[in-house]
């Protein structure tokens, strides 16, 4: 049977992720959940902001065929306005509705994006390390996935890198912020340098070169430290947002895509977004979603359990001799495997029941990822196995 | 600014169902809604059944992490079982939750479905009438659609038609029954008919070729038509599904593909659906609709109303001497234009405030569709609207 190699490869080969996870489940089932230290899946461990069930349930009194019904392809007309409105308080943009696209949660805005975007041939480039979903739907649009690695001991801009990656094939650049796996905010002097370096290639070449920015992680900063607005540094920005992790709902698949105001062909853009969602599928975001969003926009969850997480284990774990960046943002830690190969570490690391994910998939080998939206117990009980496991590497003693 | 020629098309271009309906919106404006007979879109007007928002207001007891999470990839395991069991209870079929993936709609389930088949330069042969997306999820996928014309006078399948469009370069068909835009239940003849050119066609050109059904109108059969099961006529059957119309649930995207537990390679199309869904953007259905559904399986929105609708319409319009099917399912009725242009008529119908959907997206010039998923009042006030435009166009008196 004749199937395309691309999509027979992609439903086989389960990331790395999914599939240390998936051991997870097993490895839970041999020996008691309490005995497994599952780091593995970004999956938000604190409830939803009381708003989101508390709207549901009000929404539920209302005309339930409205409620069901399609929305605009876009989305509707009223959280649109509510989103912009909302970017533009706290960021003092001039954002409109006409420059929101409420989509299926941010993976759907990421390949939204790219399809709307991209001609075959075209490169995007990839500021590792990052998530490794990135090259499935750049590939998807026909276009190719460079790598630039990041700045060595902060995980900033690697002005070089990006320099020497940014050619006349360059159609966009990919960033993540706070980013999936190091939990590195990119400061505002990356972002000038980065803006720097675009807009004198787009000069160059003669053609523009789009900056995608994923940000799910946008409220998930700690110790007061903010996230620049990307639109403020580069025109030609598209930000791509979910509320997956900011209200816990990523099973709901809600987020949306915001064309920066002084992007100068913006509406050409979003034209081009509108027709990509189309043909990729999409009709319209989940309307008792979209519902619960215009209503509860600007609440969290109370993610000051993850910074308690990451202060345990940055702190834990340093004194053990590991090496991390202390992560300002996200859920993640990224550390330095004690051996070059990290995916031979990880599958020690299974022997003390540590479920670590190596970061070859993320493009920066060498480092295993710690998803620290677990509780805390679990945590202070995978402790001493992590002890065990820096003796045996010669950490500590 | 060069973008994706596509896209770009596709963003600009509205489909003439979307173009009529904000006319409409805006002529309801003008001249206040009660005056204004919209018949465009396929928007269900009856509520989903009680148990829907019962379920809801029932999940959100429980866990919410939980309840929002992640799902896998093809939907909860639970769910998936639940939909496999009810196929077999309903139709005799042998199915297990490994062939079902949960889908966001039917859209969704569509766009997967060609993106896990075609290679670029297959055909996909439609039976006109279709629904005019079906192209657009086609080119996605790097295929072409192939237009088969219906049997005259009764739309069921024209066989010389279909024999003269299947080629070596065809890799699968598209049918939907009951039809959109024509109501008409494919019968178990023209299916055994399609299964037969279809095997030859395998035979002599050396390769699979697909029956992809799209059955969102499954439920939505009407004076005790059976809508035969097309797993038993095929076995390289893949069906989409959607909660949408049987449930009035269009809004919330939820559907699913079921790969025919006949077919022979079914474990590898599953794999590549898998990896069609992952390179679309598409993590999971949403999960509060997926449980939701999982407990409301079976259930229906009472949709007798609509065979009243389509019976005062039937009649009524066939009494003034328009020209139509009485369609078996669904909730549309498509009317023979009086003239040759449906383009044309339908906007004469305006002058009437007449809102009718011109067939010529649906691949099958001449005809007008009325969604009949309306008030019942709406229709009564519309018929002497019909009654004049039948007049002037020489059709009664």
């Amino acid at each position: 049977m004749v199937l395309p190699e691309s999509t027979v490869k992609l439903g086989t080969s389960k990331s790395c992720i999914r599939e240390l996870a998936a051991y997870g489940a097993v490895r839970k089932a041999e020996i008691g959940a309490e005995n497994v230290f599952d780091f593995s899946l970004g999956n938000p461990s604190i409830p939803a902001p009381d708003c989101v069930n508390e709207t549901i349930a009000e929404l539920l009194k209302g005309d339930s065929v409205e409620l069901h019904g399609y929305t605009s392809a876009a989305g509707n007309d009223s959280l649109r306005k509510a989103i912009a409105d909302d970017l533009n308080a706290r960021f003092g943009t001039h954002m409109e509705a006409g420059l929101i696209f409420v989509t299926v949660g941010c993976a759907g805005a990421l390949a939204i994006s790219f399809k709307a975007t991209l001609l075959p041939g075209d490169e995007v480039v990839a500021l590792a390390p990052f998530f490794p979903e990135y090259k499935v739907y750049v590939e998807n649009a026909g276009g190719t996935l460079v790598t630039v690695q990041p700045r060595e001991g902060d995980f900033q801009l690697n002005l070089e890198g990006l320099e020497a990656a940014v050619t006349e094939r360059t159609k966009a650049v990919i960033i993540n912020s706070p980013n999936n796996p190091s939990g590195v905010i990119l400061s505002a002097e990356s972002l000038t340098e980065l803006a720097q370096v675009l807009h004198t290639a787009e000069a160059k070449y003669g053609h523009e070169i789009f900056l995608i920015c994923d940000e799910p992680y946008r409220e998930l900063a700690y110790d007061g430290q903010e996230v620049p607005c990307v639109f403020h540094f580069y025109e030609n920005t598209i930000l791509c947002y979910s509320f997956s992790k900011s209200m816990s709902l990523p099973g709901e698949r809600i987020g949306y895509i915001a064309v920066n105001d002084r992007m100068p062909e913006r509406s050409l853009v979003f034209t081009s977004i509108q027709g990509a969602a189309r043909s990729l599928g999409y009709v319209n975001a989940p309307s008792l979603m979209q519902r619960v969003i215009e209503k509860c926009l600007g609440a969290t969850s109370d993610v000051s359990k993850y910074k308690e997480n990451r202060d345990l284990l940055v702190d834990g774990l340093r004194a053990m001799g590991y090496q991390c960046v202390k992560p300002d943002g996200a859920f993640y830690l990224f550390v330095k495997s004690p051996i070059p190969d990290a995916n031979v570490f990880s599958e020690h690391a299974k022997k003390y029941e540590l479920l670590l994910v190596p970061s070859d998939d993320f493009g920066c080998p060498g480092y295993v990822r710690i998803a620290y939206c677990v509780s805390r117990d679990m945590i202070e009980r995978a402790m001493p196995h992590f002890k065990q496991l820096a003796i045996e590497y010669g950490l500590t003693k």
